[in-house]
Order: structure tokens, then C-alpha cells, then sequence
């Protein structure tokens, strides 16, 4: 358990000493390359959410592979919103993701540490364990899209 | 090191024991789904490819970043290739998926070990030792896509 909290804080410490904006050849990848992690995500919280609200059984494999999955992932996106969107490939980024960066920084770090927590807890085989880990992550979620996403 | 290898089998070992065709909603969210993942795994190993092949310096933490990545994301996308593809979203993947599945998941497995060797040799901070397994990991992506993949 430990140890892939460990890789995951040395991942997500070398990726904040990469320069984003020379990561990709064209300002649309880094949108394309945002969404696809967004929506990666997006279709894990969906099967956790499902067990947390007891929507479908739970099920402690399918858990502790999407608590992974996302704990994986959460360390990927962020750094793809680099100096501003691109016309050519639409995004609900909003303008102040530039203007109070720190903020949103904040805000990805926080979403990164709710997930690595709950990747740990998904692999408890525990329900209860899970829905709480899923909650605050779900929280970090949203917290992030109600100040930075457009509808 | 090790630690992170032994992660990475052991969520491919979760991974393998969820019921495929019950992890989407609608069938084309299983291919944007894989198609997200692949567009993910492409950025990277364009960055790492970049860098093998001589076209921008060596970077040992991009270049560890990336192997990170793609040892996580080449996790993903296999068991959203679920039974058939889905005409709502378009598709390169080819029909012998599905009639050739055991080849398929013998070529998805390869790529799995050669992304987690490559996780651990980009950390190295060594150029020769990221072109080697970049090569390798290039191959395995390759030779599933000239088998697997339409043009």
C-alpha cells in the first residue's frame, strides 16, 4: 500500500518540475490530452460511485482496480492546461485557470492527494472504507470544477 | 523500483479478474475510452521517441515522467475492448479482436511488460538505457497495431 503512495507523491514531483507548454508539438493536444485523462477519470469515479451509493453490489476487485486506475491518473492532466485554451479543440476550461493559477494548482494537488488516499482505501475490500475515500475525492472533484469548469 | 513493478502487476491481475463487458454504460464509452488511453500512451511515447531518436535532448525527468505514465496507462485500455466495436463512436480496431482474442491479450500483455520495464529504465537518468527500452516498448506497440488496428 505504501509504496504506491510513495510512486505516486515521486511521480507527481517530477512531473511539476516539467515545462508544460514544451510538452506539446500543438496547443490542441494538450486539450485532447487533458480530456482523455478527464474522461478516464471520470469513467472510474462513475463505477465508484455506483458501489458508494449502492446503485449496483459491491465489489472489491472492480473497487480497488478503479481506486488504481485513479490514483494513476489523477497525476496526468493537470499540467496539460498550459497558457490557455485552444480554438481548435473545444474545452470547458476556464479563463481564470490562468489568471489564479496557484489557486487551481492548489486545487489539482488536492484532487491528487484525495485520490492516492482513495487507492489505497479501494484495496481494503470495505465499503465503508471506499465510500468515505470516494466521497472526499468526489469532493476535490468538485470543488475544482465548480471554480474552473464552465457548465 | 520494484515497488512500482510489483504494483503494476498486481492491478493487472485485478484488472483481469472484472467482467469486461459490465464496465460501460454504453458500448461507446468502452471505445472512447480506449481510445483516450491510447491517445495518452501516444503522447508519451512521442515525447520518449523525441528523445531516443536524437530530435530533443535527453531530459532524464520528462523522460522519467513519461516511463511513469506509460507504465500506468498501458494498464487501461485493454478490457475496454469489449465485445464489438460500437458504430456511435468510430474505431480503428479491427474485427480479429474478438475472434482472436487470445492472440490479442498475449500482444496486450507484452506491451504491459514492456511499458512496466520502461517505467523503470526511464527512472535511470540514462539515455541509452531509455532508447533500449523504448525500442522494446515500441515493438510491442507496433506489432499488436499492424495485427489489430486498421489504418
Amino acid at each position: 500500500m505504501k509504496s504506491f503512495f510513495l510512486a505516486t507523491v515521486a511521480a507527481a514531483t517530477l512531473l511539476a518540475t516539467l515545462p508544460a507548454a514544451a510538452q506539446f508539438q500543438k496547443p490542441e493536444d494538450a486539450v485532447k490530452y487533458r480530456k482523455a485523462g478527464m474522461f478516464m477519470m471520470n469513467t472510474h469515479m462513475g463505477r465508484l460511485a455506483a458501489m458508494a451509493q449502492g446503485r449496483v453490489p459491491f465489489d472489491g476487485a472492480a473497487a480497488a482496480a478503479s481506486g488504481e486506475a485513479l490514483g494513476h491518473l489523477s497525476l496526468l492532466p493537470y499540467l496539460a492546461f498550459i497558457d490557455s485554451n485552444s480554438g481548435a479543440e473545444p474545452s470547458r476550461a476556464k479563463a481564470n485557470i490562468w489568471t489564479e493559477r496557484a489557486k487551481f494548482d492548489a486545487a489539482a494537488k488536492k484532487l491528487q492527494e484525495e485520490a492516492a488516499k482513495l487507492a489505497v482505501a479501494a484495496k481494503a475490500n470495505n465499503p465503508e472504507a471506499l465510500k468515505a475515500a470516494f466521497g472526499a475525492t468526489a469532493g476535490a472533484c468538485k470543488a475544482c470544477h465548480d471554480d474552473f469548469r464552465n457548465p
